[in-house]
Formats: C-alpha cells, structure tokens, sequence
C-alpha cells in the first residue's frame, strides 16, 4: 500500500502545481475563475445559463464544461446562447483535474474574457480533493436533494466560498427542514454566504448577480 | 504511470475475488442481496424505508448504510424501524467496495434473512466500478434531477438490473420528458426493468415490491 500512497501524493501535488499556473495565469489576465460544483440534477447548467443571461453585457464570459462522458448536451446549450464553449471529457473520472483546465484554457481568449465558469463533473465527494487553480468554489444545492446534504458531504461545504441553493420554487411541495440545513452550513463553514434562487422564477439572482458582478476584477 | 495502472488493476482484481466470496456466502444463505445506487438526494433511503414498510412480514431483511462521512443518520431511520442495520463509513471515498460489504456481512445474522439491501454512498459515477457481490443493481433516478441523467452517467444505467424512478408527485412542477428519459435508458440498456415511485404518495410501490418479493429465493 505504501507505493499507492506515494503515487496518490504525486497526483496531488502536481496537481496542485498546475492550479497555481492557472491561477497565475487568469490573473495576468485579469480573469476571475469560478469552479462550479454540486450533485447530479441539482442544476449546475441551469444556473450557469441564467447567471449568463443577466450578467450586464461589458461581462465577457467564458465556460468550460466537464463531463464524465463524451457528451456535448451542456456545451451546446452554453454555446446556443451565443458564449465560448469548451467541454471536457474526463473519460470516466469523477471530477475535473488542474491540467484538464489547464487543457481548456489554451482554447479560451482569455485576454479579451472577465470571467470563467467551470463546470465541473455532478459529483459530491471527488471534485472537494482537486484545486482548479479558480478563485471561488461554488457549490449549487437543490431543495429537492433534502435537507441532510451537508452532514453526509462534509468535505464539500468546507472548501466553499460560496453556496447557492437552487429550485426554491419546489419548497411548498418538499419537506425541507432550512433551518437545519444552515446549521449543518454553519458547523462547517461558518459565515458561508448562501443565496437562494429559482431558475424558474428567477428568484434571487439579482442577489447573486450584483455579488458576483462586484466581486469581478475591473479589466485595464 | 504503468505504476499507477498495474496497482490500480490489482485493486480490481482483489475486489472482485472477493465480490465473488460476498455472493458466495449470500447464496450459501439463501440470502438475496440488491446494491442501490444513486445521485445524493434521489431518495435512496426513504425507498428503502418505504420497502421495509411494504414488504411481507414472512422476508427478514437487513440493511447496510455506506456513507463518506462518519455519520450515523441513515443507518438510525432504519433501526428505528426495527430492521438490523450496519453502517459503514467510506473514509471520504466515494463508492462502496466488496471488502466494506464483507465486514458488514460478518455482523448480520445471515441465517435468519431473506434479503439484503445495501445502500451505496450517493455517487452516480466511482459506485458503477465495483461489484460487491449482491445479486441485482438497482438505480434510483428521480424527477428533480432532470431527464438527462442515463446521457450524462451512462455507465452506472448501463450496469443495471432495475431502475426505480422517484418522486413522480414532483412531474406537475417539473419539466421531465418522460420519452427523452427512457430513449436514453433503451440506448444503454434494452428492456431494463423500470418502476415509477413516489414515497410522498406511494403511488408504484405494489409494483415495485410485488417484483422484489417474486425475484426473493424461498428459504429452506
């Protein structure tokens, strides 16, 4: 066992050498990196796509996509609504890695771009080990997922930076305890700045969109 | 990396020897065993419950939790209801393994039951790779999590012996097409078994739970 664990520790750490070129490398371009998170189904590409339609127009976005499989149904919608599109594939992997983001932004103008999203593969557990070299973690909750997500997912809610609870529109038909699910928040990553929001109502983007429009570096 | 891939080879290897020895001992038993997986939040443990509830009162059943983190809330809501539970925590890993199941076996009273349920860590991706030696696959998909699902995870639906689709009192609220789901199940899966539950209403369960005690082996 002491050659896997040698072998997991390497991945790591190169791993965490290619963030930190990524990272330098949004930042000589003054673009802000966001790494987007959550469960199968919670509606990472629908917050994408909205977020996308109301940020004000000087915002130049860019998204990459991570799938397990070699599906291009999320990048197609991204690129339908007239925004560059770079999907990876992880053959299978659970989660996005640094080089594959390191991959993606050699096909990304990046000098001429603001912001990044990345989504990443519909998983919990995996993509909390794997730094992207991004300024912010996100991570999209669901109401329908329940209540008990961040006792059962830990590792997920430390690492954020932000949380945004998703399909609040589904709140009169699902019994889901809030106040239990901020405490689990809380015990975790206490301060945590969580929005509410409803694709389908639009609730509470306005909220999300001026946090997230705010936080954007100005672009020489 | 021929490191990587000749340990990571004989971790498969060894699981699933020992997979085969997990089956062995069910069969010895006369004890079925079904491995549900899903996507966090799909609703794995209030099925299970509902099915404890339904089941006749002649099938003894027990149940085996896997969760990544250290807690107990599953494997508690399943002895409240008076059924022998095991719990196991994966240590932050993202799939349940044979070796995991053998240890949970050694603490059940395997001669006394007819059935067991494991519940697999919440995970549409890394559970799909490793056989634990029960005898069917189960999927719980659910409505909320979108159609797209069997496109986006194709080797967990391709793997499968029956799927439960959930939470079919959410379709009014929901934009779900059912054709678009199935087409994708067909493409991966021709003729895979498919119940429509939902545990709000309890409407598919007499289905569901009149094919499990069918499939049971009658216990001498």
């Amino acid at each position: 066992m002491t050659d896997r664990i040698e072998i997991v520790r390497r991945i790591m750490d190169s791993n965490q050498r290619v963030a930190a070129a990524n990272r330098a490398l949004l930042d000589e371009n003054g673009v802000y990196g966001i790494n987007v998170m959550a469960s199968p189904g919670a509606g990472k590409t629908s917050v994408i796509m909205e977020t996308l339609r109301r940020l004000p127009s000087n915002v130049q976005t860019g998204v990459i996509e991570g799938d397990t499989a070699p599906v291009t149904i999320d990048a197609d919608k991204i690129a339908a609504l007239g925004f560059p599109a770079v999907q990876i594939n992880t053959g299978g992997d659970c989660h996005l890695d640094a080089v594959m983001v390191e991959m993606a932004l050699k096909k990304l103008a990046l000098d001429e771009l603001n912001l990044i999203i990345v989504e990443n593969v519909g998983n919990l557990i995996c993509p909390a080990s794997f730094e992207l070299g991004t300024h912010a973690n996100i991570v999209i909750a669901s109401i329908p997922e329940g209540d008990d997500k961040p006792y059962k997912y830990p590792n997920i809610y430390r690492g954020l930076d932000v949380l945004i609870l998703n399909k609040t529109d589904l709140l009169p038909y699902i019994d889901f305890r809030m106040d239990y699910f901020k405490q689990g928040i809380e015990m975790l990553n206490p301060g945590l700045k969580i929005f509410l929001v409803s694709c389908k109502t639009g609730e509470g983007f306005d909220a999300w969109i001026d946090w997230l429009t705010a936080t954007l570096p100005k672009k020489a």
